[in-house]
């Protein structure tokens, strides 16, 4: 479980339904190359086939990473395709963990 | 557009396959009284129907409208049932919103 200090990026969007396949393989691409830079923690990523809303948060040590990543040329022209072709709508929230728990790993509900 | 200053809280789950109706009553139960707390600002959610996987990101005022949240009542009992009979695993992730931008509203790339 992410612990912080942390920056989390909640990507929330509508997918178009355009060109299934060159998203589909765009979209893991991405994955791949985010889980390999500096400062990345992890990525959670769901999407609803039917209403075709997805949200995708990645942590990252700290802003400065989450910026360098968004300016890695590969990222920079998949987020041109995403708002040209792929996207009827997204917003970013960048946001600063403070805290967190849940059932996995160590942190079984000790906060409150 | 959510604005800072806000707090998102990032609730990432996986469902079982039990209860499917009763999960479905009192998820929309949920999202309704939320909606009615002070310093709900919004929410967004999203699960795939083969992975099960689920993320809510919800947005309040500030740390002490989300923790409120947390403890009202008929949210505990929710809680409860989610931890024994609704989730695989989950985790909650706090975090203190600091900069937002997107292609809905406002806040057209003015972020960099």
């Amino acid at each position: 479980m992410v612990e912080p200090p942390a920056v989390a990026v909640i990507f929330t969007s509508t997918r178009t339904s355009a060109d299934e396949q060159g998203y589909a393989v765009m979209s893991k691409r991405m994955e791949d190359m985010a889980a390999e830079q500096d400062g990345f923690i992890s990525v959670d990523s769901v999407r609803d086939p039917i209403s075709l809303q997805g949200i995708t948060v990645s942590y990252w040590r700290d802003d400065e990473a989450a910026r360098s990543w968004k300016r890695v040329q590969e990222h920079v022209l998949a987020q041109e395709l995403g708002r040209t072709t792929w996207y009827v709508d997204y917003t970013v929230v960048v946001a600063a963990v403070t805290r967190t728990y849940g059932n996995v790993g160590l942190g079984n509900e000790e906060d409150s």
